[in-house]
């Protein structure tokens, strides 16, 4: 490497190369527009990453991202209480609302179980789950983690404590993405497709 | 877009996607991934974005970013004082010393002529190259401006400023890319290989 270096843009590629995806060329492509932004613009980026860290914190009911104790949609008094659906991430609460098809209540675990990685039951919010359930107002709760091995580990183990409370637990759909190739689609997600096949 | 919104994640996405070849799904992506750094680690981010616009500057020589004065480039005794290397963005001298080949002094135009967009040779540091050109030092300019037509334009204008006064005026070469395959060059890259062949 160049012996040249300007040490405050070295140090700011340098933090641009750390967030995922992102390799020393495209670093340094956007600390060069940092850089050339007007000064009024770099300093509402800086503040955002440090007012996201001050403000944003876990909802207390569904432990999604809230700016506040409770996040909007467990305030959202139209949202179907009797529905929960559970997700292994944040991120998954948006792509979810994005559709706009389901109106009850979510429930966001921030992992999955994972005995190779030593993750268990009690590291991610799953009593907080349980806890959620006791009011008996709950009549479904909708497995949505990914479609992993540990995202599988996880419904099925949710699903084995649960549905003894007398709630119905169901699951995303499989099947072969719309629009998708037949010809792209790998053999599970075939056979699953096959196996829950829909009259017309 | 859903109506869910936890405002200081949003704003952070936005930030993130005003980025240049950041789109939403990107933007999303890399604010997620800054709320779950340690505050400390997104403090640090957050502090190299305002540093960097405080802390620099041009060199008042070569216009090249600097957090002094003058760049360590042109305080380097070591360095030719007999060559400059005129190049149109900063980025281009970080790739120039990434080959180590050249030991002379560079000159950041930040920009082109372009008519187009109706920018003239008084609006990037035109005036100050031939201010360092007087003293009689400077025996070679290298024009290292992009192979485009603004580029192209930009160094015969000043080729035909520099010339009458008696200092060399060299390009740099074009040809196919090292590892590149004939086939993919374009005609207009090929025929310039062609004319600036060279002996075995």
């Amino acid at each position: 490497m160049a012996s040249y270096q300007v040490l405050p843009l070295t140090r700011l590629i340098e933090q641009f190369q750390r967030l995922p995806g992102i390799g020393h060329k495209t670093a340094q492509r956007l600390a060069y527009h940092v850089l050339q932004m007007p000064k009024a613009k770099a300093e509402e980026f800086s503040k955002a990453i440090t007012e996201a860290h001050e403000q944003i914190r876990y909802c207390d009911v569904c432990k999604n991202f809230a700016d506040r104790e409770r996040c909007t949609l467990c305030t959202d008094e139209s949202r179907d209480v009797s529905a929960i659906c559970v997700v292994e991430d944040p991120r998954d609460v948006f792509a979810l609302e994005r559709t706009g098809e389901f109106k009850g209540r979510y429930h966001v675990l921030h992992g999955t179980i994972s005995p190779v990685h030593d993750i268990g039951p009690d590291d991610i919010y799953i009593n907080e789950l349980l806890d959620r359930l006791k009011s008996g107002e709950v009549k479904e709760v909708i497995m949505a983690t990914n479609a992993t091995v540990e995202g599988e580990l996880t419904a099925m183990y949710l699903s084995k404590l649960i549905k003894p409370l007398g709630i119905k637990v169901t699951r995303l759909a499989y099947g072969i993405p719309v629009g998708g190739d037949l010809e792209y689609a790998d053999e599970v997600t075939l056979s699953r497709a096959l196996e829950g096949r829909g009259e017309f």
